[in-house]
């Protein structure tokens, strides 16, 4: 479950989505209720789902059928890496539009998404098949363990924010294509095949002590928002820090704004660059970990620009599937 | 996940289907893997997803969105009580098409959505919600707890096969439906408010030694055949004592062959009858249980009509989304 942002027609999405997050509660057998990246059910199941719609998530000029497929699950397996969960499975539910193409897109489709759970260690758990009258789509839904859930709750004045990875490169992806022009291998990768961070994840949980943490799938301006909200707390990004994605064309905006990057971003106790927690990170996964920022009293997110002394706030920029 | 033919276009969507049933078979954590009517994991956790798309599923002009969400529900919980399962909650993965009436539109449906669960005793435990490029969609993954799975396999011959409720209702609505009649309120309401047997299945597994069962989604016949296919055995129906839904438009045929009862096919050791079983289901949920056939050696499905001897094969004849 994404965020979104209250401006505009998102005011009433939000208000939609407001059933999804509070409805219910937390009840019997329910340690996490809804309005966390996944909702976690006793003793230690942790359970998410993620809807990828032909035309609104993926485009098949820009991917192809198995590459969709295999896009849903990262992605959608991505909430699990948020919750520093273990990848169980997932249920995948198909509709595929009649035609022509219908059968070696349908079977190929598929093909992508029982491949990539099975690339990640996980199971395909089961799902639905049916028919669908305009576009292809598939609810992801992903199933995972944990004894210690990673909350977007927990974040603590004087923490650091830390990010794993680079920022930016599947927006950029997208902006290429989205005006015509050719998209770089390495930027198309990032755009295709999201990786979920679950190593990297369990490790912050257990080996760096972080308190705080999400994934990025709606920029990290807007997640980054999401985490003080629910922490109560404020966040400083400092914007000369924010490892961008090794490519000329992306850019900072892309960086803060950009979505569908699928990196964890964490709060984690001060000292991690000092005490050597950030090198072992690296060293461990071959990935870099950058601290991007610092958590202090108050709310929202502000931005620290070169040369400035003093923050700027940001507006809440996050990708919204209904602006 | 609901049943199919292999029959004309059938045969290419069961082979897609079947990268859902077959693909990773049993790993660590999974009770029952897929290919039943849910997927248990370790320790009691049952989970099962199903789709419900606008003009594949449910029409507009049938019912209204409120009802939309609420028969989805019903319908994806069914597979919960197939399981002889508790209901703890559902997470629901929404796409709302753009347009003037998204917002009053996605708002009833997801409160129908809500409701449902609600009523039903369980949580609405998370979801997605996305903006879909044309029809209305909801995936209704449902999470129930048993520590006695119901399978689809266990029946064996000199079983007797009893089914709950009543046949026919909701096959017979959308018969009128798509003729253009008017459609009598008892019959409507079997059609937009599928009714989960979620305690009566639980009953029957513990009051009832239930060996098999399924709830009944594709029709009688279908639905009957996979409990045979799963059990290795051969089912006969006994024409004559199919429980009609009470009203003189309901057919055989809509009995036998109409989907969207929903309700629980069991296979009980021979007796119930006798002994008093039946009759204790009976006052217990003032609800028929009803005998309508036995187990033998060999397989598939087969029909002894009034006035016959012996029993004519079936073919199979469950819905097809794809038919």
């Amino acid at each position: 479950m994404k965020g979104s942002t209250p401006l505009g027609p998102g005011r009433e999405f939000d208000r939609i989505r407001g059933v999804l997050r509070g409805a219910s509660g937390a009840g019997e057998g329910v340690q996490v209720p809804p309005g966390d990246d996944a909702t976690v059910l006793d003793p230690d199941l942790v359970i998410s789902t993620d809807l990828a719609v032909e035309g609104i998530h993926f485009r098949l000029d820009w991917l192809d059928p198995h590459e969709a497929g295999a896009r849903a699950v990262g992605a959608a397996v991505s909430d699990l890496a948020a919750m520093g969960a273990r990848l169980v499975g997932v249920l995948a539910s198909v509709a595929l539009p009649e035609g022509d193409l219908w059968a070696p897109r349908g079977a190929a489709f598929m093909a992508g998404i029982r491949d990539r759970v099975e690339a990640l260690g996980g199971q395909l758990l089961g799902g639905d098949l049916t028919r669908s009258p305009s576009h292809l789509l598939v609810d992801v839904v992903a199933v995972g363990r944990t004894g210690r859930p990673l909350l977007r709750s927990g974040a603590r004045p004087g923490d650091e924010l830390w990010v794993t990875g680079h920022l930016g490169g599947a927006a950029t992806a997208v902006r290429l294509w989205g005006a015509g022009r050719s998209v770089p291998a390495s930027l198309r990768l990032r755009y295709i095949r999201p990786e979920p961070r679950l190593a990297e994840a369990i490790w912050l949980v257990e080996e760096a002590g972080a308190r705080a943490g999400l994934d990025l799938s709606d920029g990290l301006a807007g997640d980054a928002s999401h985490l003080a909200a629910a922490s109560g707390v404020g966040v400083v990004l400092e914007a000369s820090t924010l490892p961008l994605e090794p490519h000329p064309e992306v850019t900072l905006e892309e960086a803060l704004h950009g979505g569908d990057d699928f990196e964890i971003l964490v709060a984690l106790p001060p000292g991690a660059a000092v005490d050597g927690r950030a090198e072992a990170f690296h060293r461990r996964f071959e990935l870099p970990l950058t601290r991007v920022g610092v958590v202090r009293k108050g709310s929202g997110v502000s931005l620290l620009e070169p040369g400035h002394h003093s923050p700027v706030p940001l507006t809440r920029g996050g990708w919204d599937h209904f602006r």
